[in-house]
């Protein structure tokens, strides 16, 4: 498996565009981005588990009841959510793409990011979508990546090459996701391109349980957004014989996919909206998947340890706190606790109880920008990842203020 | 009922005192408090349900097995938690009140809060008691009510005057709790007095189904305590008849105790971690009281709401969200939201959709410092209220360098 660049143009038959079209007032931001597939494609989504659902979602799940699509529509500014008229302008956006590019509006995937309970208007999308059709090209993929971002600080893109029987392939991916990050069987906005030839119902089952280890083991802020969306497009034009079952060409396909969304999630923890530091808890020792990966999402979701590693402090007794009301049936009494970077690995609890160690040290490892959290219960042989980002000023400021 | 002052120490028999020994090394600051009652009195508590315990919470439970007690002693800079010698300390702190009060050791209830993990020298308090005990006093309630203080910027005191069968009773309480306050079966510290005359049984059943409406629904940051305790002491020096079953006493009795407890929940809550403002979400209209408690719960911890009101923005839309994945079952489009204070109520959302209101007046009614969140779900006739506080750069500031 190789690391290319590309994102969610990298894979065969795709090209992707991102324009300001005015849904946001500031010209200089893209606020709309489109995804083309030259052939029709195999297409599986998961959506949030939020009551409240954007329009768009409840529109790309309709489009979605026969498992392929032909495109991605995504508006930045306006999430169209609690709208009256919400579900309409999904649809119409739906619409406009399919006639622009002569596809089926069931083809189309629809989805928006912004603020919540304002109305959108068509009349810009209506406008710029002839401009967004005529920019669609082969390395559109950045523009595209662009135009989806909210508070995001930068572009969020992956992709690699790899093999499915002695064919070459190729996937790719596209994130939005900055604060409202806490996914539940689902996630903030991704998108993913492959030219793996694989059924609907398989590319279906590698995603959903793909994001169970990867999007929904990420928290920013514990609010799980209206909105959150991942979709997987697979055009098949790799050329691999299509993939209809379990076996060898599955779990490489499994394989490229999870490096796809694991590279995103580090993205988009890493760009919490704030954040200064990327958080990987790492629990090890557990006495079953369950609990390791309760334990590792408290820790990632504590305001007060997130607190503490913004302030480069290596306040331990919030880990084991935050273990302790996870809810997951622990020993206390047989906790590890270690803080690891770049510059080299602390370790500050054993036995669920403190022990000596350099302060000076902690400081130096806690400052660094990417901090493993290490904790082994010492308990079993199961292990989970999760990741998050430290709690700052900025994280206040940026929230204290959005719509205004 | 009357709102009266003395705090722990109004009614009849108690006395309380609270010094600097030296487990902080600010010398300005009380870091010990003693509560003394003249006679053994009814004791019922409730304790955090985080599995990691203070050592504390574990001796004032066995100390309690028999339903009484006749002295508090608690101190702040040092949790006495995830420590291995935690127990004996604990241990040693009543057998030193349990000495200089002439007192049976199992008559003390022992708390303690602070950092976490790093062991608690005996030493400074041995040194200390005998000024604790001689400063006892029956106005020493405000220096008690300092000693227990972490992070809070007040003292946190309320007591009332009320008539059981004829007979003028009074209960009074204090509280610590600024930070990793998020309650689950008991809370932050929480010290409440009576000279009511009340059965153990019936004191536990009383502060029990409170808790449940008070404590357990105040949030500051979503970090359940390892250390949470809330104790109640009635002594039976007011003469009353001694409550020993439900009916009119019991229900007076209720009403009083509530008054304290709702009272100190707000203080809490307002006092929350770099809090300015004090939230107040009030759900209406709900199909069962779980799920008016869940929804009103949800909104007061949600991290993007909390920043929004730091900031006055009328941002509904996070509102909706909390809602929405708060687990609880509701009919999204039913919801109508506003939000009030002293200058006015302004309605937001109705029937789950944006409606246009006055930014302005919106605006004016947010810069307040106590700011009412009014959620009807129109589908019964349940409500429930939570307490929680905004969001603010102080917060990330006071837990960014908690320890040093």
């Amino acid at each position: 498996m190789t690391l290319i660049d590309g994102g969610v143009c990298a894979a065969k038959g795709f090209t992707a565009s991102g324009i300001h079209c005015g849904i946001r007032a500031n010209r200089t931001k893209r606020d709309i981005s489109l995804i083309y597939s030259e052939k029709n494609a195999s297409c599986a989504a998961v959506y949030t588990t939020n009551l409240v659902k954007g329009a768009p979602l409840v529109v790309t799940k309709e489009n979605l009841a026969d498992g392929y699509a032909q495109a991605v529509i995504c508006n930045s500014g306006n999430a169209n959510t609690c709208n009256s008229n919400g579900i309409e302008i999904a649809k119409q956006m739906c619409d406009l793409v399919a006639k622009g590019l002569s596809i089926d509006p069931d083809d189309v995937v629809v989805a928006s990011t912004g603020v919540i309970g304002q109305k959108l208007s068509i009349d810009p999308i209506k406008a710029g979508l002839p401009e967004l059709i005529a920019q669609l090209s082969k390395d559109g993929n950045a523009n595209a990546a662009e135009g989806i971002m909210t508070t995001d600080t930068f572009k969020k893109e992956i992709a690699v090459k790899f093999t499915v029987d002695g064919k070459e392939c190729t996937i790719g991916g596209m994130a939005k996701g900055s604060g409202m990050i806490h996914p539940n069987m689902a996630t903030m906005l991704v998108f993913i391109t492959t030219d793996v030839a694989i059924s609907p119902a398989m590319l279906q089952v590698a995603l959903s349980s793909d994001i169970a280890n990867t999007f929904n083991m990420v928290s920013v802020d514990g609010d799980t957004s209206t909105n959150d969306m991942v979709t997987v497009l697979a055009n098949g034009m790799a050329g691999n014989t299509p993939i209809t079952d379990q076996g060898e060409a599955f779990n490489e396909f499994m394989k490229a996919l999870n490096t796809i969304t694991v590279g995103l999630c580090r993205m988009i923890a890493g760009d919490g909206e704030g954040a200064t530091k990327l958080l990987e808890c790492v629990v090890t020792g557990a006495a079953d998947l369950c609990t390791a990966k309760t334990v590792a999402k408290s820790i990632i979701c504590s305001s007060l340890l997130k607190a503490a590693m913004f302030g480069a402090d290596a306040n331990w007794g919030r880990v084991l706190c935050a273990i302790g009301y996870s809810g997951a049936d622990v020993d206390v009494n047989k906790i590890d606790v270690a803080f690891k970077s770049s510059k080299g690995t602390v370790e500050v609890c054993k036995n669920g109880a403190g022990i000596d160690f350099s302060e000076k040290k902690a400081k130096e490892v806690l400052l660094e920008k990417e901090i493993d959290i290490l904790v082994n219960l010492n308990s079993g042989s199961f292990s989970a990842t999760a990741w998050g980002c430290d709690l700052t000023y900025d994280y206040v400021k940026i929230n204290g203020d959005y719509r205004t």
